[in-house]
């Protein structure tokens, strides 16, 4: 149990800049790759000398480095010595708590996203991904190594495509555009269940379903808190002027800018619309309960009257001791009238009932 | 059931700007049509080739193409190569998901808005409308090709219209007029509803009304998210100065505000009382609860008592064994006097519930 | 039911600019009053011709053209004609449901309020007030023509008033502190009304108290929403710097505009408590049901196990069957020992609920 | 009951400027008291003649005019005639229900402000409090002449006080800061009931709790209603750069927002409490109902069946009319196991019951 | 109880300024404690002369006086009569109700800040940390002397650390920072308790849980409170362009800006979980009602019909005074015919609570 949260704990006590990883593991080994391409040439390998890719780095290409997994700070050590990289940068990459941000420096760009990579135990699985853009590299740090880049990958093969033709900045922006598209199906996923929790809730509600729109709201709450503050970073971006990125791709960053809006605002909708679920789940509740109520309102108040009637007729008055004493009993019709009696009060209740609109 | 959903789904994984229908085909074939005016003429016929009405175009006549329907996107790609149209803004006119925006280009301006057609099962029909307007010319795309225009073809008629006497500002004008028009019906109309559920829900609570209730809350909502993104459209036009917009139209932009400033405002107002319906129906729904509890609870607290004492003589204790065994039973006026006990017990109580104010 | 509602609708299809009157005819006829006069005149008539009242005005008077009711759009045309006013503006002179606004033109300054007659079936009464402030002329549209100007009238009589001494722009002025000033007692009503539910929701929750508390919020809303835009109005009216008012003046809008803030911030804490009464109720409810289930419960706790007892002594097992078969039945003191065991469970159920608290 | 409220009033009708007081008289009779300072000399009197006061007023004094209650209209008529004030700043000082405001005039500032001096019958008590603020004067309008300002004048009798050495704006802020002062002793009072409601609402919810809650909640935003204005009083004081305003006390000004800031988050976070405290009420009322309905539920739950079984036997069929009439009656072990099956439904509800953990 | 509170009170009546420590002593006896350092050099002792370590303090040396405890008055005074410090600003420190914020004099930078040190008795331990940051020196002011500041003594004791090499600026961003990060732990413990009542709350609630949920919501707001203003406090730091902050540690202060940001925005959501934690607690009871209603329900509605059914056949009609008198008494099957009945009766009932789905 324990094990399973994620928390952004701070290493207290530890002066800023330490690089210490304060996430789990999330990958076995820390891996990385090297993707290299010009307009005509693309290359992709696995990584094993960071001195090798840095070396190759050149005006007319772009190198990606894309390091899976963090919790090897050997790695992220030497990155920063070869490129460069203010410690405080480090750190935030190692701090898998970080909210989004970017940093522009004189060098690189530095910035920070969350991925949404899926659900698990009812918690949304979250990668943090930074990224380093400099002016003919990018390098990209991903705490879970998941096919999130695929897409990419396949892209670049065409030579054809934009990709090839664009700089690094554009590499930056194809990444940072996979990873929010990579929300809207979590978040299409989330409003379906809201969606077919509807109908369920209003006829049928289960303690369980409480459970699951609890669990709803919590991870809409979650994807706002991680996806609003891009708003932020690409305006931030888009502001700073930075000769590392290319006007001419300014539209792009509008274009995800868009988007990212339009993901706050669905997820807004959408945990209102929880919101309204959990009070419909209540609703529906008082309205079972009303109706428990009337059934045994309905027996009770019909029975109680009979059973009492029935319970004097079962006294055992001495008859003989004087005429006063339950005459009934003795009477011919006496048991007929009882029942006369018992449907005359049966139905002016079944009356009463219908009249206050009970069933 | 997952046929009738239409969710903003983006295509993952494909290269920003590839022209890809996202919705479902509201329409069997796309058609288009073509007006043609100036101030002394006015035709309108369906349109076969895109490459003649291109030549139309000129500087003294409005030109105005119709494009019903999305899912052919070779039209959008021919219109896109006849009239220098950038790839990602045809993107955003085939992603029927995206939400208000206008983006200012050097030729032409691009406007998405949202109209809503009715509603169908609980749920709004929007249509996504885009427009493309340059110099001379207007280009609209409806996603569902509904009699929204016909309105602007029986004005176009008139040749002392102020629309034949103004450019293609104007002509976008009114098309965006026609469609922020088109949502105050719907609203009155739901407005009425809430209005008619406010009194039955207070006297007689249904689940039904519930659902309803819920249903007008999520359409409030939904009004709210398509219609409030054209404020800021609005004003992003007036502030863009753009050589396409005449400035002696700014006024009907500006009246165009006000009504969508109206809009907004009273599909909060609205949201608030169905907010509002919702906790009188679960008030309302306690109020019925506490009566049925009070009928109950007046029934029981007086027969059950009653009962215990016709139970009490009911008992087969041996009166011949002792004289303290039940000497009740033989008084000559053992049973008069129970039924005496019983009004007293009766009649306090109902004073009882009289000072409650049970009754 | 249907002819009392009176919402904003649009004349969808119509081209903008159309003289429709949208509301019900609120008068029989539309009627018209002209007031002239200078520091040493002052005249008040039926108005019947508009051009003798447009050849009247001149530099050293000021002219008050007062239109009773809005149903008659040839008078209405007319007036656009002789003082050259635009058709939008007269548009939105007929559309009653239109927000208050203002727009300052080059020859005059148009503005809507909403006036407050009072209260009818639990609606507010509102009259729309369109003002058209020229040189030396004021033009007031009054949808109802109930006395709202009477005090004017009153206060123009005495030669040493400020009105008098003013010019137009102050007799705007005069008629706006009008009907802002209409608002405080309405909302002190609504406010004593609140206070008076107070006592009586809390020791006493009926029904119709919670459909007053509805009404008494949709009211609240609705004077927010008819009195809040007022504060923009008079923002851009400062602003505007129009020739057509007259900078001395400028402090008495101030003062309006510190009573509009006023009305908005006691309008909003009206409605917090509002909001606080019908929760109120909903608890008040709940300890009702509270009281009334402690009741049930405690009489049934008592009467159910000592009815059991009876039901015992009341079975026909043969006692002489066997010595087992209730030999209580034949004792002596079983009678006795059954009340005391009565007496004993009843005791210790009293006890066990006063621990409880239960009454 | 209705001469103890007090509504902002509005004279509607009057020309604005006119003199009226809209309070009930709250001192039996309007008195002055005059203070006169300089560095050197002090001097505090009641005051009757104005004209003296103001024939003292000079450059090298600070001459501080008190006025007790506001219903004598000609006192102030008289001030305002003397020191040159505008009918539209005499109305404001009259008019009680005026929310808090500054005023930067050429000759003198005029400040509003709400002094809380405590709490009687569940209502705030207020005393609206205006300050005409002139180079080398003071005019205090108090509407309740309590000892607000003693710890002032007892602070002016030291000579080496910071008050005796600056001007009349240092006295204004002094003056100022002792109303604002005053309401954190009534703030800690209402959050000290909070928390003293907090565990009595919890364990044993009473309705009276519920009223003061209420009248808690009410008082907390009148509160904020009254302190929240003088952020922007004292911001717009700042910006005023009045000749009046001595910059060196700037840093006094600053030091009264932050307290200011401090009374509006703190009432803040006591209504978030109040509100929270209602929410454990009604769930608190819930947890009671809870108990009640499960004590009733055993009890009915083991002793209705039971009840049954003793009915049975207490049926009167005719065992000598078959054998298959109850049998058990004649058996010689039938009433031992009959309570043996009593025992059993007993004991098995019990464990039932646990099993549910409803006790 | 009383004593254990403290709230921000305010000595009414006292001149602004004035030297009273507010809150109650939090330790026995006042004491300071003396840093002195350069890149070279560390020495840390206990000091008794504040005249001695103001001579210490030189241009190319950081010296550090950290004060423990607030309740001696005099050192307060000393210090600042020797550092020149405005009364203004001494009342500040010892005003522990203060909230947090900057104050940019010429000779030093005054912070206040909120330290956060655990939990006692469902309220969060709050110590009031106050700064003077000069040229070349810090004092630092503790409320509460805990072991808040031991990670900076260890990190100063490294001649390589930054601390070391930067100035007084640093420091005192290192203290800021110390402080800031001891919100995390508090933060994760919370936010931990909120995840494990999630679950208890849902499968049995109990009171006690709800008066922790309402602990945790008082603590999360209180941490919002003494944290939000920070980000402001920040923002000024930055925008002062005091010449005591080194422009090149402007990154770090970004730096702390970013957590005290993640800080406010994850109080936020877990308030946000902990109303929902509330409301499911209140939905949960509601359930468990419903459940308790059912059981009762099911029984009542089955055993109270055939207990009216068995004392019918209880009734003493005297079955030879007519043949109409209970005849099944004394039919040969009647017992047999009886019973099946009570089977009917029964399986009809579960088949319909079974379709009610009631179980």
């Amino acid at each position: 149990m324990a094990a399973k949260r994620r928390k952004p704990r701070r290493k207290a006590g530890l002066p800023p800049g330490s690089l210490v990883y304060l996430g789990a593991p999330q990958v076995d080994k820390v891996e990385m790759s090297l993707v290299h391409y010009t307009k005509s040439k693309y290359r992709r390998k696995k990584l094993t000398s960071l001195t090798d890719a840095f070396s190759q780095i050149s005006d007319d290409s772009v190198t990606w480095i894309n390091v899976h997994g963090l919790h090897n700070t050997e790695i992220l050590m030497e990155i920063g010595r070869l490129f460069k990289i203010d410690p405080l940068v480090l750190e935030d990459i190692l701090n898998v708590g970080h909210r989004p941000k970017v940093e522009v420096m004189a060098n690189f760009i530095h910035v920070i996203m969350k991925a949404v990579l899926g659900e698990k135990d009812g918690e949304l699985i979250r990668s943090q991904l930074s990224l380093i853009v400099g002016k003919n590299y990018v390098i990209s740090f991903e705490e879970f190594p998941k096919e999130l880049f695929t897409p990419i990958y396949d892209r670049l093969k065409n030579p054809e495509g934009r990709l090839r033709e664009n700089g690094a900045d554009y590499l930056a922006y194809a990444i940072m555009d996979v990873v929010v598209d990579n929300y809207f199906p979590i978040l299409t996923g989330l409003s379906e269940e809201i969606e077919d929790l509807d109908e369920i809730v209003l006829n049928n509600p289960e303690p369980e379903q409480l459970q699951r729109i609890f669990t709803l709201k919590k991870q809409l709450i979650n994807i706002r808190k991680n996806i609003a503050p891009v708003r932020e970073v690409i305006v931030k971006l888009l502001r700073s002027e930075s000769p590392l990125l290319n006007s001419s791709n300014a539209k792009y960053f509008n274009d995800l800018q868009d988007h990212v809006i339009q993901l706050v605002e669905n997820a807004e909708v959408y945990r209102e619309m929880a919101v309204s679920l959990q009070e419909i789940y209540l609703t529906s509740l008082s309205n079972k309960m009303n109706e428990v109520m009337k059934v045994l309102s309905i027996i009770a108040t019909i029975f109680i009257p009979l059973s009492f009637l029935a319970g004097i007729f079962g006294m055992n008055f001495d008859t003989s001791a004087s005429p006063y004493n339950m005459p009934e009993l003795s009477s011919p019709y006496g048991y007929i009238i009882f029942w006369m009696i018992c449907l005359l009060i049966c139905g002016g209740l079944i009356i009463f009932f219908r009249r206050k609109k009970w069933f």
